[in-house]
């Protein structure tokens, strides 16, 4: 569920500084002018074994080029050894600050009591960004987020991004500070669009210079979207693909018993959703569409290598 | 794997004063001299979905009389709003001080920085009981009991009895005089048999009084019972099982690909286990054999109500 807040504000135009910024971006990744870059990109790995199998048959089998993990999930342990295993995949983290579902919870990284903002009644983080929104203070974000990083590399990762569950940590300029601060402080790239200009505060300007990365583009489905058919959404998607660096936010797990439950009582984002995204993508329809349109698919590995941490 | 340690350690002949008690303790309950009591006890709830459904059939459908959970673990909301809406089934806490598997994995309820000593370096309860037992200080077990209790009353559980997971709370006198402390401040008996008489530790012996439960046999399949053959190690158990109060301790979960996934790398007490006992304890030939052997069911609930909380 990465990024939906976000993708329910309005989309400012680019200002003149963000064009020249991505005529730049696209120029030292040594694309010519018209490119379509895509990074095809798999959220909440680590929430579920279903979630973790299904990843990871489409990371290896289709064309899903990168995927990010939620630190604070129970199936953390499983995804992570993957990681240390398959080093050549390209993994970030879904940084975490909510455990949306009913039946099935996770609180965070941090010491419950250094991070009390964070946190419901019952010790687990909210269900809601708005909770989160409403209570969090963003000291205690960045410190959960700090956290979330520092596990993730002790257990052997190699992050090459970090990006939002539910958007929450770009949900309100005080925690995006927080966010791009976490970013800078490991040399990791963060999942950001144009609308990172329109913030309002000067401090998110500050942390943005020539090692940011901004994307274009963000598409993810929304329940409308699902409602009308997963195929013909990403179909069109897919067609319409603007030039420019794009990121598409998927949701892959299988339709069992674990994500059935876990998932119970959501009518979107829930275990038939992640089902017909894998379906789709991991279908030969798909790779052949990716092939006439001439889309260049990019990972967040290169992203990183090239731009953020300049190595 | 409730109180499998406990049942390595030898048993030693039940003093005069233990005879005493039990003696009375069946006169109490209004049984008279011979009868076999039995609880059959189903541990682990709310480590897993697949735990919780197959407890939960077997509870309802089949002859399981009681079962406890696991609080620290990720789908305890699940099973806590079942315990609410079916506050007549069983229910105890499977007080929990680790976390065994290897793909899955959780932590303490109390905050991180309360508990250190319960904690190994990637911030999760240790996977073996020798670990907890080195390290951890008794006052932080007792804190992390206490708080798992609190929680589990504020979740709507009619908490009717306390047990060891793994026998962590049991392994040494100091955890012991921990546990059994809990027990006494909740007024909720606790999974106790007669080797709380050899504990060496006067502060045991004072916690034990008329309202103290001990139960006369704690009985659970171990891994040469399992290699052997489940059915002929239960029917040998119920067939001779002795006069007094007895406790069966098993596991039931399905062999599914989350349970294979949680519990890989284990031979025993895994998806295989868990799904023999499943089938067992919902079987004909069980239920049949139970009636035959004229053995009486008694919950934790009869006996906190009438010893323990002398209601």
């Amino acid at each position: 569920m990465g990024y939906r807040i976000m993708m329910l504000v309005a989309v400012f135009s680019a200002t003149l500084l963000s064009l020249q910024a991505q005529d730049k971006l696209l120029a030292r990744l040594g694309y010519p002018e018209g490119t379509r870059l895509l990074i095809v990109h798999a959220d909440d790995l680590g929430v579920s074994h279903s979630e973790n199998m299904a990843s990871i048959k489409a990371l290896e089998g289709g064309i899903v080029n990168s995927a990010s993990i939620m630190v604070p999930c129970p199936w953390f342990p499983e995804i992570a050894s993957y990681a240390g295993q398959n080093s050549e995949v390209d993994l970030g983290l879904h940084l975490t600050l909510n455990s949306e579902w009913n039946s099935y919870k996770w609180g965070p990284v941090s010491s419950k009591d250094l991070v009390p903002s964070l946190l419901n009644d019952k010790g687990y983080f909210y269900s809601s960004v708005d909770s989160l929104m409403a209570a969090g203070q963003p000291d205690e974000v960045e410190l959960e987020l700090t956290n979330q990083v520092k596990k993730a590399l002790e257990a052997g990762i190699d992050v090459t991004h970090l990006d939002a569950h539910m958007g929450a940590a770009v949900s309100k300029p005080e925690f995006l500070v927080a966010y791009m601060r976490v970013g800078r402080a490991f040399e990791l790239p963060v999942l950001l669009d144009k609308r990172v200009y329109e913030s309002g505060i000067p401090e998110v300007q500050n942390l943005i210079d020539e090692n940011t990365v901004i994307v274009d583009n963000i598409f993810t489905m929304g329940p409308q979207d699902f409602e009308a058919g997963v195929a013909s959404y990403y179909n069109r998607i897919l067609r319409e693909l603007p030039s420019g660096l794009n990121c598409l936010l998927i949701h892959l797990a299988y339709d069992n018993e674990e994500m059935k439950a876990m998932t119970t009582g959501h009518r979107y984002w829930a275990s038939d959703w992640r089902q017909a995204d894998f379906d789709y993508f991991t279908s030969e329809a798909y790779r052949k569409l990716l092939e006439e349109e001439n889309i260049k698919l990019i990972t967040w590995r290169e992203l990183r290598d090239r731009i953020t941490s300049n190595k």
